[in-house]
């Protein structure tokens, strides 16, 4: 259980460094494919392993990729590996996080020494943390006592590696005593809700309810919700949203019930380029994920049009439409 | 693979028979628990057995519930049980699907004798198998040349005892070339969608796609479907529809994207007692269906309130609002 000085015993905080760190010659993460039946740590030598790992979700969540993948660049630089050719194998890791992309531009920017990149690679990593933390004090601005809160797939420490964006936004609101209970859609295939989400709440001591996507709707219409509030992938310039699959229909549903559609990130994943969600490319998972025995489909994420979305909440405050001119710099 | 003249190899049609049958002694059922894995079938020697195979889901589908009833009565009339406590067992299997109490209360006119019990028994079967075939043919107007079709849970012949109600629909629309592609929603947590519904429409070779619930969003957003068509286990008078869990979203979703959304019912599904959905009895199922490790909640079965219902289709025609008056007898 964890490694070193690393304490992952249930009911102990999950701290920044227990979920990536940059060690001398390797980029250790706790595998979040084995949980929560298993608390395991993978050991990556290599930015081709760290490409791996983004890629078979061992470490997943857009912020959670980015400082991973800055980590990797780092030790790329350690090992003595050619840096654009790490750069590229991390970025086609997976293709719809910006945050990816971004953490690697930020890493060559920094030249290619491999002290200063390791120590650049833990400040990103130290910044991501603070991000969540300011996102989550401008958020509670939102809820008010008594408010039930529905998330979607993980968006806790283990996506951000640290305190999380929108489920860290419900961290801090429960602190503050303003949230009641967290409903949980399990998030098919993979189930990053039912696995991840219940098990950073079971720590936390937050009440939580798991639900099958599908159930959505009926809690809403039961007004047992009264915020709809998720993370995000990547946000295009005019504040339309990717996220993990189900996502537009949640804010298809929190719009018909007149529910908040709250999208919590830090700017870090905020594309400047993608001037709308139709540039934002969206990433097809294997399609056995779905049905191994039919034909199946499996889109991993979808694009909600900032129509639907109530607030964008940064670490630089609450963002409302017009996204194109409240998200710019 | 079945047993005595029952011929379930790949390709062949399921014929009414193979779904359910009452024998001499005892009514035989396709386990469709175990499908698609194993074709195998499940022998009930008592009422107590058959209201057992219904509450376990070994068979399941509301017409085929009430079907399974009505023989498992007949059956408890052939042991010399008695005739009372067979009908309360068996209606407390499970409360959503009104076929069950309707099918009851049909044996019960029919006296006591075993035999006249069997022949009503199977008479009501193949009524509903014949009011599945009309169903079929009204919807075939619903339809139009490259309809791409959304379902939902199983509503084929495994959920009618025969050809099915909304999947029948689409098989019929097949046959004629209206359709040309059907969505299957996975229908978690039991997976009705990626067990049943895809095994059927293999069986029948009509094109098919599994997709988690989460993506009807996508699927419906990127204009891939012009049809959502679903069952029910129990209709309002006034039209509102009890159907698997999800089916309120599907209805909210094609609203919001402006595409018709077709409830397939024989008129054993509607319950002219209720007035409105909320005097519908929801199953709630095990937590443990939805996760075995944290609080979970199972709701079996949500409520459509009419107004999002653009036609229900039965044995009788084709029904538009206001359903008060179009489904009335």
């Amino acid at each position: 259980v964890g490694r070193g000085d690393v304490d992952l015993r249930a009911g102990a905080d999950l701290r920044p460094e227990d979920v990536v760190r940059l060690e001398d010659d390797r980029v250790v993460l706790l595998d979040q494919r084995r949980l929560p039946d298993e608390v395991a740590e993978l050991e990556c030598r290599s930015s081709g392993e760290v490409a791996a790992a983004i890629r078979s979700l061992a470490v997943r969540g857009a912020p959670a990729i980015g400082v991973a993948a800055a980590m990797g660049y780092a030790l790329a630089a350690r090992c003595g590996e050619d840096l654009e050719t790490a750069a590229r194998t991390l970025l086609a890791a997976r293709p719809t996080a910006v945050n990816l992309p971004w953490a690697i531009a930020e890493m060559r920017r920094s030249g290619s020494d491999p002290h200063t990149l390791a120590e650049r690679s833990r400040e990103l990593h130290r910044l991501e943390v603070e991000r969540c933390v300011a996102m989550g004090e401008h958020a509670v601005g939102l809820f008010e006592s008594g408010s039930r809160v529905l998330t979607h797939c993980n968006t806790g420490a283990l996506a951000t590696a640290g305190h999380g964006s929108a489920l860290g936004a419900v961290r801090t609101a429960y602190a503050r005593g303003l949230v009641e209970h967290v409903y949980v859609g399990e998030t098919r295939p993979l189930n990053q809700g039912s696995r991840l989400t219940a098990w950073e709440l079971e720590r936390a001591g937050i009440p939580h309810t798991v639900i099958v996507d599908a159930a959505a709707g009926v809690v809403m219409a039961r007004r047992e919700v009264s915020h709809v509030v998720v993370g995000a992938d990547r946000i295009a310039a005019n504040g339309d949203v990717a996220n993990k699959i189900g996502t537009y229909a949640l804010a298809v549903l929190a719009a018909h019930h007149r529910i908040p559609f709250i999208v919590v990130v830090p700017t870090s994943t905020v594309d400047p380029v993608a001037m709308t969600g139709d540039e934002i490319p969206i990433e097809e998972r294997p399609p056995e994920e779905v049905s191994a025995r039919f034909p199946a489909r499996n889109p991993a994420f979808d694009i909600t049009p900032s129509t639907l979305v109530t607030a964008i909440v940064t670490e630089r405050g609450i963002h409302r439409p017009p996204y194109e001119r409240t998200l710019r710099p």
